[in-house]
């Protein structure tokens, strides 16, 4: 066994530092292990006493009878390294360290944690910083939560990793009340060797996990995460990630223009949707949907049946389903008049409405059982909730055994809103397996996460091209620029790179027509600012226009200028921004947004990391408000979408194939034409690192 | 006293039709006004029965010894117009009428309703279709909701208005187990007689309510809300609303443009914000932002501190205000010296940060104390969350004394945030007026209901300028629209308009320049779809085109124009929109939202009804996205915002002063030029009712 599962399923356990006075936070841990049935050694270490809880308890780490499995460390800070260092020594497997005091404390914590982590050698850590971990599966506590007091732990196959302790409690605790049933619980704490996604790792090996949920506050490492929770979502386990964070966004977002629009956090919500995870958007999400999706049901769709005894929660319900976009139509022929014929004839109106409003007669159990079977086997349903209204509440089990049986006998999704304050309720269903809830938005929520596809397609290698060999290091100037972009299938418009006014005047001869004029600089950012750019000239008047700019450029005090460039003029249905950058948290990620101001003002972008499918990016242009405007919006032509798509599965190709010698990149505007014209690259920059650099960068290891 | 005062304290009480059986529904009003104490003279009536629970049952109404205050009738639907007839007859002054299968249920029930309002007479009613009301603050239940099967019943200072039964008993048993205190509860049902606004109106009266809380599927008159609103705003009772029908906006949309953009339900946003009231946006908010507003305190701004003693429940709730806007800003220096005087010494780095996670030692209890003391004194925040974890659940008390305490104290907001399942805790600190929550997204939502400012400004009387006599009936032409907005003080752009293409070109050249060139028509709403629009001609270049635009108008098969507007050519730094239009509900309203395509696709438009005062103008520019476009965006000038407000309320006056004439109006696009530089309504349309017609109309009543 890794030394991880011995970690988790150990079948003997040390207690260094084991108090005998067990309300003291290091006399808690014994007594869980106790309460809560642990079957294997316990091992006190503590040189002050010689039993506790009748367990005999040793002077130190070298007289215990055998290497333990697992060893939790409850001493202080300053004496937890030398016990770690006497763990390791005698061969433990895994040691957890619950004291604070390490890197969360700033330097001098630090540079213990480093002495800490030298200290267990071959031996795995878990913390510092952390209150430990519960295996409910097999009854092992090894945790100080207070959590632990419960009488009842209720086993089940939700795991929850956690960065904090704090959030590992609360979880313990909320679950327990709401009847959810957990089989693992594990905080990382410091994670200054095992972090979350080691534990994430060893889950899905684990039989008793179908679920995790996770309290994250950033990832480790993103590329082993990646991998992971890939293996997660093929083996069908999901994913729930509640990750804070959300408001520091601005904040960490890069500083160039592309980066400023995709902070850290957006870039999380990318990655978690490139692998399927689903993201809890409020922290009750973080056990609603595991616990609706532990039920191993989801809905083939978006329609919904809402079974009411109640008028106001049915519609509080269907309100709830149709904000988060899910339909709430009225039953099918059939369906309605298999409801019809369990009503009486003044209620069977009911029977051809959803919410299906039952009224009094829902309150007889076999009018809500054959209801709720009606429901479930109509076509026209992909998903059924019923409503428990305060009638339900005098008859729990009566409410909860006609739910449990017609659960049972579908694959359908049957969700419960419990509308009066009823815990014991709410409580009964899940521990049975039906996901019972007492707001009327978790319904919906939930129903979103269980019409989720999971399992994402995987993108496949960047294509073959590689990158020009004898590209210049820093900013590449607009032709290069659209050059390298070309050279991967993002054409440019048909323009010249010319040294000087005479040979513009016979480029946009050539070109024909009125034309696009530029200057041509690496060192100058913004064109436009120093008058480097027109448009609309005819070859007549571009010498002038020449002359003109260098003039003002010069006037500017900027550097003169390596030429021209002269450009046809293109027309555009949209406009549209690409863009490349590298997050330091995340690594190189692709940008595809509204362009211009517009773009900026809404926010209207979408965010994915590298590498990149052909359902990434076409799913980049679907999450777009301007998807609509790509489509043909208000009678207008639609755009070349697979053209718009290609350049974007081209331009993250060059990305690939650059690597680290890529720093940044942006096209904008990318022109988007109508159906069949393709899209131009009409201007754009990237800015490349020394080749040396690269190299090195490479060598050190994956990104950033 | 009035009646409606009579149903809420009544001093006798009739039962028609209650039952001797407690078990049954018709058995319940009579056993929860004993159980509950209810002080004043129960009459049952039921002829098969002479005594119930030890009270003296009377065989029909007439039978009964006096005529009750109020009455509650529990016979079902075909006997209770003869009850409610009876009762009316004896001179009860208001009945209440459980039985559904009236309007609720269809043309029958439509009918037999208007009948059950006939047969009232001078009484009042609740209902029918209604589980009734509870009044806690006397201890006086008129209902047979489920939900009073509870045995303690917490009085307090939120009164809540339903139109729903069900969600009225599920509120109640909701406020029981979290210790929030009600005064009085009045489920509302179908209205056919007093509606949720005569129960406000009563309420304002009522000393105990210092808070309403409403849920509502709609109100029936919305004038007399806003009215009522006002008044409740002006004597600080804050009202929030939890309203559904959010996913049915775009079913109600009306069928114009601008409608289109405007459904019953975005307009009821803009009614309550109009009048101060506060849209609960999750079902459980419609309870905790109450709970918090109750205890009186407000917040003067949007900083606040976090106290915790559990890192990852303090970082959720950072999280969770960042979120929603607020400043979670580190302490000042003597806050953050007067924390760490209370710690350790490797403690002392939490003080100078925020969340202020004081870890162990904020077991202490006198640190705990001090903490909160220091952040509720410092000039630095406008609230205070503190965080109540494991460590709390052992000892409630300790914290709940502390807590409640410190907020005794200060007239600053102090919110709890308890992280663990603990029920217990929440509903002691409830009760003690502390506002305690179970999700930290709630104490975000509270925070920004209690630093909201409640009573907006009152919108003044209308300019005094009166509509031009002749205008004619049906949609006016351009020319005519523009002159109607320019009279209020939308100036239009210098233009003339000309019968034929010789006076068309004499027109141009006195503009001088180039040209806008349009076709003037009452019939021809989409002018660019029968190319009746030029821009940047020349005068030269008028005549033709004016005969080119006769040509394509007969082509089309349209109706020959009344001639063709002639305008300069105008600058817009912005384009807005800017209608008006009639909802079926809630009456007049004006749109201003960002012009073209884009404000469609991105729905940046505010929605106000009218009266409309400056500062609703005002707000309505600042929460649209667009207003970052109209001050100056990215190197931009600034617009000219003064004038853009004041064409919204010359706009807005416009329609005050044409009342049921105008059917629709819209000036798109609006042009927005720099500071200075005015507004012009560069094209608009608006659509008139006859005079006579309007007059009808204005007399039948007021809107809509």
């Amino acid at each position: 066994m890794k030394a991880i599962g011995k970690l988790l399923r150990p079948s003997s356990v040390a207690i260094i530092g084991a108090s005998a006075d067990p309300s003291r936070m290091t006399g808690r841990p014994l007594g869980y292990l106790q309460k809560h049935g642990f079957s294997g050694a316990i091992y006190p270490v503590n040189p002050r006493v010689t039993e506790i809880a009748g367990l005999r308890c040793y002077p130190d780490i070298a007289a215990l009878p055998e290497a333990p499995d697992a060893a939790i460390i409850l001493l202080g800070a300053d004496k937890v390294v030398a016990a770690v260092r006497d763990l390791s020594a005698r061969g433990t497997a895994a040691a957890i360290v619950l004291a604070g005091g390490f890197a969360e404390s700033g330097e001098q914590g630090g540079e213990r944690q480093r002495m800490l982590k030298q200290a267990a050698g071959g031996m795995r850590l878990l913390g510092p910083n952390t209150i430990g971990l519960v295996n409910l599966t097999d009854r092992i506590t090894l945790s100080a939560t207070g959590a632990l007091e419960i009488s009842e732990l209720h086993a089940g196959r939700i795991s929850v990793i956690s960065q904090s302790g704090g959030i590992l409690g609360s979880l313990l605790s909320r679950a327990a009340d709401r009847g959810i049933g957990l089989a693992k619980l594990v905080a990382t704490g410091n994670e200054a060797d095992l972090d979350s996604t080691d534990v994430l790792e060893d889950l899905l090996d684990d039989p008793s996990t179908e679920v995790v949920a996770m309290y994250l506050e950033g990832l480790r490492r993103p590329d082993r995460f990646r991998v992971v929770a890939r293996q997660a979502a093929e083996r069908g386990k999901p994913i729930v990630v509640f990750k804070v964070g959300r408001s520091e966004a601005g904040e960490r977002s890069a500083s160039s223009h592309t980066g400023a629009l995709a902070g850290a956090d957006s870039l999380y919500d990318a990655l978690f949707r490139q692998l399927g995870v689903i993201r809890a958007r409020s922290f009750s999400d973080l056990l609603d949907v595991p616990a609706a999706l532990a039920s191993g049901k989801r809905a083939a769709g978006k329609r919904v049946a809402v079974l009411t005894s109640t008028g106001g929660a049915g519609t509080l319900l269907a309100d709830a389903c149709g904000v988060a976009g899910f339909a709430v139509p009225p039953p099918d022929a059939a369906t309605a008049e298999a409801i019809s014929a369990l009503l009486g004839e003044d209620e069977k109106a009911a029977a051809s409405r959803n919410p299906v409003d039952v009224t009094l007669a829902g309150v007889k159990p076999e009018v809500f059982r054959g209801a709720i079977t009606a429901l479930l086997n109509s076509p026209s349903y992909d998903a059924v909730v019923t409503v428990v209204g305060a009638s339900g509440l005098a008859q729990p089990d009566l409410v909860a055994g006609a739910v449990t049986d017609c659960a049972a006998r579908s694959e359908k999704p049957l969700l419960v809103y419990v509308s009066p304050h009823a815990p014991q309720i709410v409580r009964l269903l899940n521990q049975r397996s039906v996901p019972a809830f007492a707001a009327p938005e978790s319904c919906a929520t939930v129903l979103e996460a269980l019409q989720r596809r999971l399992l994402p397609p995987l993108p496949k290698p960047a294509l073959a091209a590689s990158a020009p060999a004898d590209l210049p290091a820093g900013p590449l100037n607009e032709a290069e620029s659209k050059a390298l972009f070309a050279a991967f299938g993002v054409p440019a418009p048909r323009e010249f790179t010319v040294p000087d006014a005479g040979r513009a005047a016979v480029a946009a001869r050539d070109l024909g027509g009125r034309v696009v004029l530029k200057i041509l600089s690496r060192q100058i950012t913004h064109k436009s600012d120093v008058g480097g750019v027109r448009i609309g000239l005819t070859a007549q008047e571009v010498p002038a226009a020449c002359a003109d700019m260098l003039e003002r450029v010069r006037a500017a005090g900027a550097p003169p200028p390596e030429g021209f460039l002269v450009s046809e003029m293109v027309r555009a249905e949209v406009e549209m921004i690409l863009g490349f950058h590298r997050n330091p948290q995340l690594g190189p990620a692709i940008l595809l947004g509204l362009g211009g101001v517009t773009a900026e003002l809404f926010e209207d972008t979408a965010l994915r990391l590298l590498p990149l499918g052909r359902a990434d990016a076409e799913a980049m242009v679907g999450e777009l408000r301007a998807a609509k405007l790509l489509a043909g919006y208000r009678g207008a032509p639609p755009c070349d979408l697979p053209a718009l798509i290609d350049a974007v599965l081209a331009f993250a190709a060059m990305a690939e194939a650059l690597g680290e010698r890529l720093v940044e990149a942006e096209i904008n505007p990318l022109f988007v034409g109508q159906a069949g014209a393709g899209v131009r690259a009409v201007d754009g920059v990237a800015v490349l690192r020394p080749v040396d650099i690269a190299i090195q960068l490479q060598q050190r290891g994956t990104n950033p």
